[in-house]
């Protein structure tokens, strides 16, 4: 079984409040939101996904007969709250951003709205989902725009944290301009091109680097990009040079040589003229091995002359800012408005809309953060994806959403699509928005804040 | 299914090299070695685990008949790769060290001495597996060396990435000694110990705070913990004062608070002396939010009044260092000894054992790396686990795993129990292995330093 799947997969507190909330019958409509409070400090915008897996789990959510068992003998539950959630469908509403769209701290990606027990219970997966994919696609992107017409291709499922993480980090990649990824089940499951060239092992196991070369390409022909830093680079390279000759009379071209260690600047630009120098001028140089997006942006300031880049850790585990500071916060329950004030982190109330602002350029200019009701000029970016538990049609395929991404990335502002430190962009808070969490704040000052 | 079970879950390069060994012939047994080659900044020791669902997975590799159909399909592999795959099975060697034992750079965590093309396919998924969970328990230990004596509960499945990690972190950390995990399927799938108290959104759904604590402990009154901060976090301990004595008729006992933003230190000071003042000096402080390492070491040094702590983030995530720079490499095939020479990625070659010496005080002085039958003074790390595809009996139980940690830990030299920064530990490389990597760099000049 997916473990991704199970409705376990939440906190033991969301039970818990499950059953206080029966007990008194507080199950009227919840509308939670999902947001980032604060980008990270490398981050200057981040990148919409997970929404397709998100209404694959609400649509699919049950309780497994043996997992009510489970519960029972736990003796945590008592009988009617277990009676609620063997019978317990999602029947809520999602409204959305598209996956793929750009969005800022403090902007709903997700809103549910649902009957309180129900919105409560899916708190830790939604995050779970939304969280770890819009990470990698917002890391992804700006590998991307590090790497300008360069070919990046996912090679981080070792180092992802778990099976999920390397599924769903070839996904997020592949949404934000990756060429495609390494690991298998990725491009079975989604549909992603596949890429994959040979390993160190394959040359060690062999005695002669260069028969591991030639009985490789005579084995894998098609292609063909050979591993050259086993060993010795440059000499690696000219072994190269002196194979090719005899693979094009067998009808094999080589495609491509791969450096995973070194100096890449410099091992590229030698290699790169020992190709060269061999006939081999449409031979690609294609580098992996622990690269980040300064180096991305380096090689191209240096004109490295490489092709492609395969990326593993950085964007696996999306190293240099692992973790977005999310949250999934009620904002109105029973038709009212509510708010947190936990010291830095007040949340804004009620059902919002973010509205995005062109530039005379075409370009994002602002968003705005309203009120839902509160029309603002500029595009609307929030829309409704799911109805009363049901789907509203098919979502974007996965094509549809690169497309959408890719867009995204061209109408962004100079200073962010140049990954310019500490370039930041507008998000202006409607009036209606700060007019409700005034008049929430004096509520609260009236009902809560007298002394106990 | 459960994604993380299937053998797609590989990288590309690994079938492309099986199909070259398998038209050569080159499936002679293989000796790969998973190490790590040099510790995070901010990591002393690490800790192994993660070799039950290694074994687990190896035990059930197989490839289903969707799964070749689909590689047929996709047209990149010849009938006798897909004949061999379709009838694949692990039928290798596994030589380990036991989950919770402590380990350094260099010292091989797992042996796998198997066909060459079997130990190639598991190569991804071996990785993925022993790399986050001994990633996180090694995170788990320094938050457990941090709060010496104090409740650590991991509450952070939201923000880890994907479903796999989530249940995965919760099983590393409660090796380390973590109390138990917020995690429900967790707990059912591991038998950890769960921890529950109420959200935000319970408070905010209702009008009143002190209504929502009073229902909510009449509906959960058992390990009652109310959440206090999500207003005024003093006058919410005020309610609970106030609160306490009309449930104590009701037969209703509060056993904690839960601060969850704000200045910790400040705050539990203030909230003991409201608890203690109002009578409620068995309350106990359970603090959350965010919560590194740092801030458990300031608040052990202000003598801050809190018994527990819930550790999301920066546990699931080990978000001070989400990565280890590891490897699984080859280093024996048909009998001879393999070295990568990549630079900055040499690795020892041969079938390695790592002797551990103890001071005279009992704890833990250095480490020899030595080949394995070069035997050495003290007490050798590495045993089989797994011989021709079979495992060798049960496996230690999960309290047996983590009681283990424990013992370990008790046995780090003083620096690195204290987590002092910069404390390193010796590992010593034996003479024997020396002179191993010697021979073969001498082999190799000859077979493989020769012009192209």
């Amino acid at each position: 079984m997916d473990p991704g799947s199970s409705p376990l997969l939440t906190d033991l507190y969301q039970l818990n409040m499950i059953e206080a909330y029966l007990a008194y019958g507080e199950t009227k409509t919840a509308v939670f939101e999902l947001f980032v409070r604060k980008l990270p400090a490398r981050r200057g915008f981040l990148v919409a996904a997970g929404l397709e897996q998100v209404l694959e789990f609400l649509d699919e959510l049950r309780f497994s007969e043996d997992e009510i068992d489970w519960l029972k003998r736990t003796g945590r539950f008592g009988a009617s709250t277990l009676d609620y959630l063997a019978q317990l469908r999602f029947s809520g509403d999602v409204h959305a951003l598209p996956e793929g769209t750009v969005f800022f701290a403090n902007e709903p990606i997700l809103r549910v709205t649902a009957p309180l027990p129900e919105a409560q219970l899916v708190e830790a997966r939604l995050i779970n989902i939304v969280h770890f994919q819009s990470l990698i696609a917002s890391k992804a992107a700006r590998l991307v725009l590090a790497a300008p017409g360069k070919l990046l291709v996912d090679f981080g499922v070792r180092r992802a944290h778990g099976a999920e993480a390397g599924l769903m980090a070839a996904r997020a990649s592949y949404i934000a301009g990756f060429a495609g990824t390494a690991t298998v089940l990725a491009g079975k499951m989604f549909d992603i091109p596949l890429f994959g060239t040979m390993a160190h092992s394959y040359i060690q196991a062999h005695d002669d680097e260069a028969v591991a070369f030639e009985q490789f390409a005579h084995a894998r022909p098609q292609d063909l990009v050979l591993l050259i830093d086993t060993y010795d680079t440059e000499a690696a390279a000219r072994k190269v040079v002196a194979l090719a000759p005899r693979l094009k009379e067998a009808g094999i071209t080589i495609r491509g040589v791969r450096l995973d260690s070194g100096d890449m600047i410099e091992l590229s630009k030698s290699v790169r003229c020992i190709l060269d120098d061999g006939g081999l001028a449409q031979v690609t140089i294609f580098a992996s091995g622990g690269l980040e997006e300064d180096q991305l942006m380096a090689m191209a300031k240096a004109n490295a002359p490489i092709e492609g880049f395969g990326i593993g850790t950085s964007l696996t585990t999306s190293s240099d800012a692992p973790a977005l500071d999310c949250a999934y916060k009620l904002q109105e329950y029973a038709g009212l408005p509510r708010r947190k004030h936990s010291t830095g982190k007040e949340t804004w109330p009620g059902r919002k809309q973010v509205w995005r602002h062109y530039g005379p350029d075409g370009r994002m200019a602002s968003d705005t953060l309203s009120v839902e009701t509160d029309e603002q000029p500029g595009e609307p970016l929030i829309h409704q994806v799911m109805h009363a538990g049901k789907r509203l049609g098919a979502g974007p395929t996965l094509s549809e959403i690169r497309a959408r991404a890719a867009r995204e990335f061209e109408l962004l502002p100079e200073p962010l699509r140049k990954l310019e430190p500490g370039a930041t962009y507008p998000v202006e808070v409607g009036e209606a928005l700060s007019g409700l969490a005034a008049e929430f704040d004096r509520h609260l000052s009236q009902q809560e804040r007298k002394p106990a």
